[in-house]
């Protein structure tokens, strides 16, 4: 059918030469210089760039300084119920975490509904910045209720795993329910993360919770797109039935 | 600290306000005109503009006609191993599907090895544009074994569940890997899809196996991110341990 068939922006083919290239060249290699490029696939010095801006989006290329280069794979994270240093450990990755803001706050209506306390109760906000091998990747705004954890102000080093901290405290992670999306990134979140405004990211929606059904956190976590890729395994409903 | 107390730029103050006009104005309703709208806010049309646009990739608005009006809610989809078909009736939307093509191709060397077949073997390759309520929402690009589907090219139907198909052939899905992330719509994608080039899409890859290991079927769907959202339980793994 027609549909099948549009022809490809040459700009997108050029992605397409420069993809096999970058295979060639390997991990933190510079890719040659944009007018060489252009002599190379013949076509002008804006479509060069605009199939390198397009590889730089989708994080197959990086800035280094003034050149270009072949960016590592995206980093991989498991969609469990589980703590992100512990996520990137498991893949040979760095973990870190860079504090932006923990501070107390009145819950307000909405939020207080969803972790089930009263409006007027006050919740620990604690904003961290991410870092997958000292780069950042995502940025994490975690909300609990402060009667729940009255010492985390005061115990917390903002550096290690929350979840580690949570457990140690005598609760118990029992299941969490996740809404994925993807955005923009805003302004603010653009600079946290060193990346442009209205680069595309995946954001994450978590309430977590324990065996007794009481609500732990809510979390909202912001990755970058171009750096960090779920994966999850999908498992038949039990008990099976035929008629599914 | 400071990095927390950045400045919205002006526009978002503008989309902020917007939003609570909105849950005013209800679902389907047009928006004030540009210049009312920068009157009202007391903004230049340029940052109205800006702020329309936001909300546009976003999902809160939506083109309609010459207009710009109030958009309904994005889709929920559980990310579970179902038919796009079951999971939509389940929110009470009208599923659909508008075949782009069907043919068979031979698999190559890396389709192959994913599907546990030989590079020569012929893969059946199904393209469908998935659709809530009439729009167009998703793209999907399946790709299964033709021998282990002969009749597929005669006997279906592709305004149906390629998933009821399947399990009618005798074939159960056991299991699915399931990859995540977020890209932006290529031209060709965009067209499909009754959207811009460039505008931000989740990206799910899927391989899924029968009960024996055997894997059944490569898909790779691409969602509007303006239009769909995907959420999952996640569970503390079995058995449960006290030193997670």
């Amino acid at each position: 059918m027609s549909s099948a068939e549009i022809r490809e922006p040459k700009y997108r083919v050029v992605a397409d030469h420069l993809l096999a290239l970058l295979d060639e060249l390997g991990e933190g290699v510079a890719i040659p210089a944009e007018r060489e490029l252009a002599q190379r696939f013949a076509v002008s010095r804006v479509t060069v760039r605009q199939a390198v801006q397009e590889l730089l989006v989708a994080g197959r290329l990086r800035r280094q300084g003034r050149g270009t280069v072949v960016a590592g794979p995206k980093v991989v994270q498991q969609l469990v119920l589980g703590s992100y240093t512990e996520g990137l450990s498991e893949q040979g990755r760095r973990p870190g975490r860079r504090l932006v803001r923990v501070e107390r706050e009145p819950a307000g209506a909405e939020l207080a509904a969803e972790l089930g306390i009263a409006e007027r109760d006050e919740v620990i906000r604690l904003e961290r910045v991410l870092l997958a091998d000292g780069h950042p990747v995502g940025l994490e705004d975690t909300r609990l209720p402060l009667a729940r954890f009255p010492r985390l102000l005061a115990d917390f080093d903002p550096s290690t795993s929350l979840y580690a901290y949570v457990r140690a405290s005598g609760v118990e992670f029992e299941s969490a329910t996740e809404r994925i999306e993807t955005v923009l990134a805003a302004p603010r979140e653009a600079m946290l993360l060193e990346t442009n405004p209205g680069a595309p990211m995946l954001l994450l929606n978590r309430l977590s919770y324990d065996p007794e059904q009481q609500p732990i956190e809510r979390v909202r976590s912001l990755f970058r797109g171009d750096r960090f890729s779920f994966v999850t395994t999908l498992r038949r409903p039990d008990p099976p039935t035929g008629s599914r």
